[in-house]
């Protein structure tokens, strides 16, 4: 299996916080050596950052979590591979562009059956389930809205129905965000929590990091993280129910 | 205007050594401050590392610079902007999939009527002259070969001929790979150089830098660089003539 991180957020928050307790995860205090990947919005443009090795080893890791890349939507990935050997190409997130915008994607869990779903023009690019179950959902929303949809609301509201045929397959916990919108769907585990004033210390649950948010804030900012198992210790998470859905905008659940 | 970097080898090999050179000239050699790309390939698979800050002063350029990313095939970019505006969706290098293979492009020039270049279905993210002809290249080939053609050396053959049609707009130096093939066009300038045994010592012309590759490298190893400018003082490189392009595959002009 894997673990998810996600963030959406109204005004551009760094992730070091979150993605330094990840990071251990990747091959320290988690299993999951196979890869990992991260994706920063600015705007419309997108930078992936990903790497075939395990986070806790990987320099490329290590400069993500130190140096504080601002973003209002963010997916990161690391990887214990089940389908797919391990490979830049089969590391997540996976990135296609619709309508004249990046769609990013990353996916926790094992598909069966998956080799049968219709992509037509999204191509996987590697051998995983997940990018093949990415190109399947990008493909359906292709079909179902040639042009682009007056609200792109319309498109995420479309996929969460994609994503409910996808859970047939397997486990599919999983995050879609276009850079404005992001949306979680959980099968088996998704924790998500919602940062705003009044700010207070949050502490890591996998390395021995502390962080007083409100010195890293405005009165204003309003910051979601959602991931597989929640990352501090001192907080209250959402536990996500199977087959439930969320849409974030704005670092709002909407 | 901006400048490009690229390179073709047969082993996977680090581009440290003409990255560090390329990134002096965005802002402290050079006058190219508005961004700057590189995108690696190992296997079918890319990671592309992007910022809209001047490479010179950029926390992840150097990382690029210090850290051996080894790669058979790599497109970089330092950005002087023009057409559209200093930000993240409009930086250099960018990515589309098609038949399952990502493919990546950098421009250096300026284009004028580029706005009515039709693109179908792969749809330009920003808003410059390259990328959209980027996604005309993309739209065309997939146009001629709506499936994968027997060889991707006729598609790369095709996008040549498309090449000669947009340098009728303008300044048109350009590398486009798919992580196996690399190819350039060139309307001003561009240059080229394959090293292979024996070995010598080169050195950068943008900064006190020596690296002596008989010592990196194995006899059997082939690599070119291709550059808007020659980076290194004491060897000859090959200057590209208007209208010329050439492709590369595992370090060979072919």
């Amino acid at each position: 299996m894997c673990e998810l991180l996600g963030m959406s957020a109204n005004v551009p928050t760094d992730i070091c916080f979150s993605f330094k307790g990840l990071k251990e995860r990747g091959g320290r205090t988690g299993p999951h050596r196979d890869g990992w990947g991260v994706a920063f919005y600015e705007g419309k443009g997108v930078c992936t950052f990903k790497d075939a090795l395990p986070s806790y080893e990987s320099e490329i890791a290590r400069l993500v979590s130190d140096y504080p890349i601002k973003s209002c939507a963010v997916i990161a990935h690391i990887r214990q591979a089940n389908r797919g050997r391990v490979s830049l190409q089969n590391t997540h997130p996976f990135t296609r562009e619709l309508w004249g915008r990046y769609w990013t994607y990353a996916h926790n869990g094992q598909l069966h059956d998956y080799k049968d779903l219709p992509v037509d023009r999204f191509q996987p690019v590697g051998t995983t389930d997940s990018e093949r179950a990415f190109c399947y959902l990008m493909s359906e929303l292709d079909k179902r809205y040639p042009t682009k949809p007056r609200s792109r609301r319309l498109a995420f509201r479309f996929l969460q129905k994609q994503a409910q045929t996808l859970q047939k397959l397997g486990v599919f916990n999983m995050m879609l965000t276009d850079g404005e919108y992001l949306l979680t769907y959980c099968t088996t585990k998704l924790h998500w929590i919602t940062r705003r004033a009044p700010f207070g210390i949050a502490r890591l649950s996998d390395v021995d990091v502390d962080i007083d948010f409100s010195r890293e804030t405005t009165q204003k900012d309003v910051v979601t993280i959602i991931a597989t198992e929640p990352l501090t210790l001192n907080e209250q998470w959402h536990k996500m129910e199977a087959g439930e859905s969320q849409l974030f905008r704005d670092g709002e659940p909407i």
